[in-house]
């Protein structure tokens, strides 16, 4: 009863994740009870986007410039590699402006039972990066989860030959955290590491 | 550092309700991540709907027909008027599918604190569309709110000397709701006007 039109983009803004079927509808509402204000940009931001961002060649992240504008800024520390699984950890951690350094985005984790394999990680372009550049520090900031940790290490074994520093993130407990939610796990850790004041 | 097209694409995304900044950067992600199967899609479906939509000049439902397809379907009981507030509304009546009539959408309420005074209202073209169509039947499906019956009680006022029947929905206790969740107003609502078993 929508029409095929409108019954079609609600169909394709639910997949977007964060929305469900029934914000997809209050979604296309918002955007069609003011077209020139609410359509009409996003249409044209949206245009934008497919015909300028592309993956960059040298990290992985998305731009509009390639090599990205984070691959050729002079002002970052160029001996200084950070490993993300992909382009959102990317962005959080530039919003996080802890560190100026550069990237390589692997586009996932290493997880045999979901058919991850190193062939389907830029895993291979990490290595022969690190091998050229030989930066002076790698940080391999992935998730602490199992699939993380299986990747640091396959990646710590790649590079072991090289004499290279790496590390990894802090564990412990989150900035702004309360104990009583967090898991054994995490406290156990957080104990285990803690530093003296 | 996103760049200024996919930072302007984040902004109008978490403009839509439902997404917040967050959200958004992923919704960005997930459309760039694989674009042809994503963005694409969506691009395509929000240029039909840009071009094709329009508002019924007859109801104020927005469809790609005008007259839209509610209006100029001959199943539907062309004796029967159902009032609503907006074009949400208007689907969530559909998705009910409960009655087969005509709908005339006001495009909000009165609430004169708002500016929102009969002037900024389809109320004239209700009134007059009552006046021409003499309907059987004229359902007040509006909001159980203050804004709802001071709209309702302006449309019973100029509608009175026509003769022609007028109701409003029930209010009481929501399908699958749980009494000790609901307002004291509800309840006593449903109390009040409570159906003998």
């Amino acid at each position: 009863m929508l029409g095929l039109e409108i019954e079609r983009l609600v169909k394709l803004l639910s997949r977007l994740p964060g929305l469900g079927p029934r914000s997809a509808r209050r979604a296309v509402l918002h955007l069609l009870k003011n077209k020139e204000q609410n359509l009409t940009p996003l249409l044209a931001a949206l245009q934008q986007v497919d015909q300028n961002v592309s993956i960059c060649k040298t990290c992985g992240n998305l731009d509009t410039a390639n090599p990205c504008q984070i691959c050729t800024d002079l002002k970052r520390d160029e001996k200084l590699l950070i490993v993300v699984k992909d382009v959102g950890d990317l962005w959080a951690l530039e919003r996080a402006k802890a560190l100026q350094g550069r990237y390589h985005v692997l586009g996932g984790l290493l997880s045999p039972l979901d058919g991850m394999g190193p062939d389907q990680l830029n895993l291979m372009s990490l290595i022969k990066r690190i091998e050229s550049e030989r930066p002076s520090e790698v940080i391999l900031a992935l998730d602490a989860t199992v699939e993380g940790q299986a990747t640091a290490h396959y990646i710590m074994d790649k590079i072991e030959g090289f004499g290279i520093k790496s590390s990894r993130l802090a564990h412990g407990v989150p900035i702004g955290g309360e104990l009583d939610y967090l898991d054994e796990g995490t406290l156990l850790t957080a104990l285990r590491q803690r530093t003296s004041i």
